[in-house]
């Protein structure tokens, strides 16, 4: 990988340049919005709405039936814009960084040098196609090495583009001794997944990238703004947030927020900045698969500061499939459980919420234009079946529970009498 | 509903003027296209692309490792852009009839009479949220008749712009009686789901969208070109057909297709135009369920004249859900069962795929250019689970069956000796 001592430094100025290199190769992904979320994220409960029985809304999408629970509950009220990096090249905004890497690779070292060595990283994940996906572009052999117990899916994805899968043991230690292997027997060089300049850069054009659109499409109906009230985007190594607090670090404007699972720990980001140092370890089995890892060495000294990141909120499993559910039935497109947490915290973090609507008060405009980066849709109808296989199971339960009080009609349909006109 | 004779002709200037009507009140839904299902479309053996091994792609996106099988098939190619009704208002096409059998409602009777009598309509699924939608936009009362067997998650959709959610029985007799009952209560204006000129120019708006799409997406990249080579939709009762074959009608550069489930006989427009007559009564629980109907009378009148319509191809059920999967899994996005028949005609008809290749064969382009039409995304969680338990249920026994003969290792992995680079 490109010596971090020569890489260019972390500011705003970095990912535009960053930007005009990769933005060839990657797709500008559309910022979506629905009118129908903004609706259930500015209501009192969105929980409401995950029942068979949501509220009703008048055509003006004002909420008429209001459950009228958490009275004491402030409502934050919500614009969303929805970066959809699930539409990015292999499915996940980490064709960005792997592109930005290897360029720079090619920059500093020259094309026939890294095609001679080639590139080699070990992931699981989306990093591994990602980094499989850039370098096939330059025809630059990579390997990658993947823990045995891969979904077949993750490995069929980047056997698509390198037909150098290299399989390991599960820990890190296992699969870094193939990774060393690969270096000592070809040369190979290293293009780690998040906790490196390079990487963060390139990641950081989403931010810089959903900023313009948002601009664009403000222009384009006569209004006058500023630019996004808030971003919030899913934190695991902290090379998506790293970048994107790094874009938007020179406008006080737009507060940057970060968003984890709570999961066996995996919040090791929010506890981190509570306790003022980097938690180095975790190992948390969360459905948002992507975000088990801790925080990198340089992405922290990037969302420690207060100047750049305003703050980081975690959210439950439950919360995560809520989302993905209401995602994938309103929206009607497929987002992994880990790219579904930003949204989760919008949504369902009370904390969060809280601090939305008492920053609003007053407030001109009455509402918050919020950018949420959906940053992968990688899974597949057998992990999507095995996410809601228990809850549907609970469900159903409950729904028997309920006939046997007579509340339900056959099919779970409440009777007649309760809604006829 | 306006009197069929007062309608505008079925030909493409009223689909024009019906666009110019509605194109305020619903969504232009995106025209996408994807490298990688063009390349498993123009491939020897798409089922190849269902297992969890698929085929390597080189950078170009070129088949490297063809499995070999079927060589006597000949391979269409084909470029696919896929309209994203599934994006559309209620998350199907029917909004673009609705709101134009409404709008021509209020052009003909005046809006104050039309709000005093209320519009009417029985259905289970897109066209009740549609109706209810478009009514309520020009404050308009609308009684939806809805079996009381329905999904909990349709009559939620209906629901969010109606409280006149009115429930019956499920056979068409017990659905109709209750119509009249409200068209005798209220005074109701019927509006049927598809048998209607009013209907048909409004859902052929879909047509007019994406080839103007097409065009400009080519003009904007210093092309030449005449249109689509050839149009794919679905066809249930044959509002969606009949316009998209009203609207080509005088394009005979680009050929229409019809895409029907063939499961216990939903193939009706098929076998109707191969007997020389329309098919009025289907009785299918086929999963397309948006294409159990028969065709209408009027739409049969279009889709029966071989200047308007090329031909109706039908699928199997496993192919319908290959197809939904591969969206789900590749594109991210949700596209219901009734939706994915189009591309699984492309994808999996043995006959359709010949065909193509057939008519390309001296071509100088060398592929064609093929709109497809994704109709609805009307589909849940639960529904996506139901649909795939089986399948995996048997993968799963299949996945057991090869570790007892030692095919694969634990997880259904490949071993590592079989791909290690």
């Amino acid at each position: 990988m490109a010596d971090p001592s020569t890489c260019p430094p972390l500011i705003p100025s970095s990912i535009t340049t960053a930007y005009s290199k990769i933005s060839p190769y990657i797709h500008k992904t559309p910022l979506l919005t629905s009118k129908s979320l903004d609706a259930i994220a500015s209501s009192l409960d969105p929980t409401a709405f995950l029942s068979d029985n949501p509220p009703t809304f008048d055509s003006a999408g004002s909420e008429t039936n209001s459950g009228g629970s958490r009275d004491l509950d402030p409502t934050p009220k919500v614009k969303l814009h929805f970066k959809c990096e699930n539409f990015q090249e292999i499915g996940a905004f980490k064709a960005r960084g792997a592109f930005h890497a290897v360029m720079r690779l090619i920059e500093e070292m020259g094309l026939e040098e890294v095609r001679r060595r080639g590139v080699v990283t070990h992931s699981s994940g989306n990093h591994a196609q990602a980094l499989a996906l850039a370098a096939s572009t330059f025809s630059i052999p990579s390997y990658i090495v993947m823990p045995k117990i891969s979904a077949p899916s993750k490995i069929a994805g980047t056997r698509l583009y390198t037909s150098n899968v290299i399989f390991s043991g599960s820990t890190s230690q296992e699969r870094e001794a193939v990774v060393q292997d690969v270096i000592a027997d070809k040369g190979a060089i290293f293009v780690p997944p998040y906790d490196h300049p390079d990487i963060i850069l390139g990641q950081g054009t989403a931010g810089l990238e959903m900023e313009a659109q948002f601009l664009e499409e403000h222009c384009s109906r006569g209004g006058k703004t500023s630019g996004f009230d808030a971003v919030i985007t899913p934190i695991g190594g902290g090379g998506l947030l790293g970048g994107i607090a790094t874009w938007f670090a020179d406008k006080p404007g737009t507060l940057v927020f970060g968003a984890e699972p709570s999961f066996e720990g995996a919040d090791d980001a929010r506890r981190g900045l509570r306790e003022g140092k980097r938690i180095e370890h975790v190992k948390s089995l969360t459905i948002a698969d992507g975000l088990r890892t801790p925080v990198g060495v340089i992405n922290w000294s990037i969302i420690s500061d207060r100047k750049k990141l305003e703050g980081i909120y975690a959210v439950t499993e439950q919360q995560i499939k809520w989302t993905m559910r209401l995602v994938l039935e309103r929206l009607k497109i497929v987002v992994e459980p880990s790219g579904c947490v930003p949204l989760a915290v919008v949504l369902f973090n009370r904390e969060f919420r809280q601090m939305v609507a008492q920053r609003q008060m007053g407030l001109e405009k009455g509402y918050w234009d919020v950018g949420v980066v959906f940053s992968g849709g990688n899974t597949t109808v057998k992990a999507i079946n095995a996410l809601f296989a228990e809850e549907e199971q609970e469900q159903q339960e409950k729904v028997v529970d309920e006939r046997r009080e007579g509340k339900v009609g056959v099919n779970g349909t409440k009777e007649v009498e309760d809604v006829a006109g």
